[in-house]
């Protein structure tokens, strides 16, 4: 497979931390986001939202990092990133949603861009924006972590989910952008346990060849 | 079902879709979200993010409205929400996602005030960051519509999946704030396709009984 990444892209997390639980192997093509190769004719054929991630597999061009999940969880089932139960697995994908829908689309490179360039906000302000929508997601998580009798070491049950991948890339932009995440420790707990899997700490954004 | 809800918003007019769609009756409980009736405490104690949609079905308590999509399709699969095959369903689930993960929270209610009353963004400036992430959500639409082989009446195949449901709920905030729909024809294609279906038509936020 391919999968064309910037190592800062949480959304090119999700999907490193996926191909790494499933044992896929990868060949990465590296865009630097900041410098807008994402914006290239050629990348713009490929993936016509420029942004990444972007992962080809065989003849299959795939985007959107929650809907590689699943289609790698359909793909190649073992070991599964959804529990088996409908009601479970809609506990999953919304748990991952408030970061992959409701959170982290807030402070990716182009809205940073237009609120620093377009709206002339402060580097304040901007910081304030992050961790305001960094910290209500958060806040959101932690509360379903307390009334969810399956969370424990996980999110859900006994190994990590999209759930889990979800709650990691939230936590990674809220620490490096100095989110206060003292008010969340069912969710530090969680963290804590699923760095210390390599499949999740390989994928990390500092780990990657392309990081500066 | 209970389907807690308001009727501009469009993360609660996809689970309306889906339901009509399935033929599925539901009880609506009406928030008013301008009026802050999301934040009251019992509300936050169902929906800790304190957004709509939520639905409960019998004991299970569902958020998210993508993860209530896929819930609903597992749950009552007739008739399908998305194609069989594994890539055409990450298609289906990567187009729905440019609405639901990267278009649609960027304008909700609670953007919009932090964007006016914490950032002191004028109105005019307001519009123009609603049409401009509408915009570049539509244009990506436009785009992936115009190199996928099997979009035509609908975006995929001939019925209506999620990406159609994506599709409309990115097209009718993008009417409601002025946005310029005519560079995208395609997309303004499946919406009438789609918008001539009742259990489109009956789920739009003017039809809802909380409809201003």
């Amino acid at each position: 497979m391919k999968l064309y990444t910037y190592y800062r892209s949480q959304a090119s997390f999700r999907v490193r931390i996926a191909l790494n639980l499933k044992g896929l192997q990868r060949e990465d093509v590296y865009l630097h986001l900041e410098k807008g190769d994402q914006f290239a004719a050629d990348y713009k054929a490929l993936n016509p939202q420029m942004v990444v991630p972007t992962l080809i597999d065989g003849d299959v061009k795939l985007f959107q990092s929650l809907a590689i999940l699943e289609y790698l969880d359909e793909k190649y089932p073992e070991p599964p990133l959804l529990p088996a139960d409908p009601a479970a697995r809609a506990w999953v994908r919304g748990f991952a949603l408030i970061n992959i829908a409701d959170s982290h689309p807030l402070i990716v490179p182009r809205i940073r861009h237009y609120l620093l360039e377009d709206l002339k906000l402060t580097q304040d302000q901007l910081l304030g924006w992050i961790r305001h929508w960094m910290g209500a997601g958060l806040a959101a998580m932690e509360a379903l972590l307390a009334e969810h009798r399956e969370s424990g070491r996980y999110c859900h049950g006994d190994a990590p989910t999209t759930a889990d991948i979800g709650l990691v890339t939230q936590v990674t932009p809220a620490k490096t952008f100095g989110a206060d995440l003292a008010p969340y420790p069912r969710v530090m707990r969680i963290y804590d346990s699923c760095m210390a899997i390599p499949a999740f700490a390989d994928a990390q954004p500092a780990k990657q060849p392309d990081a500066e």
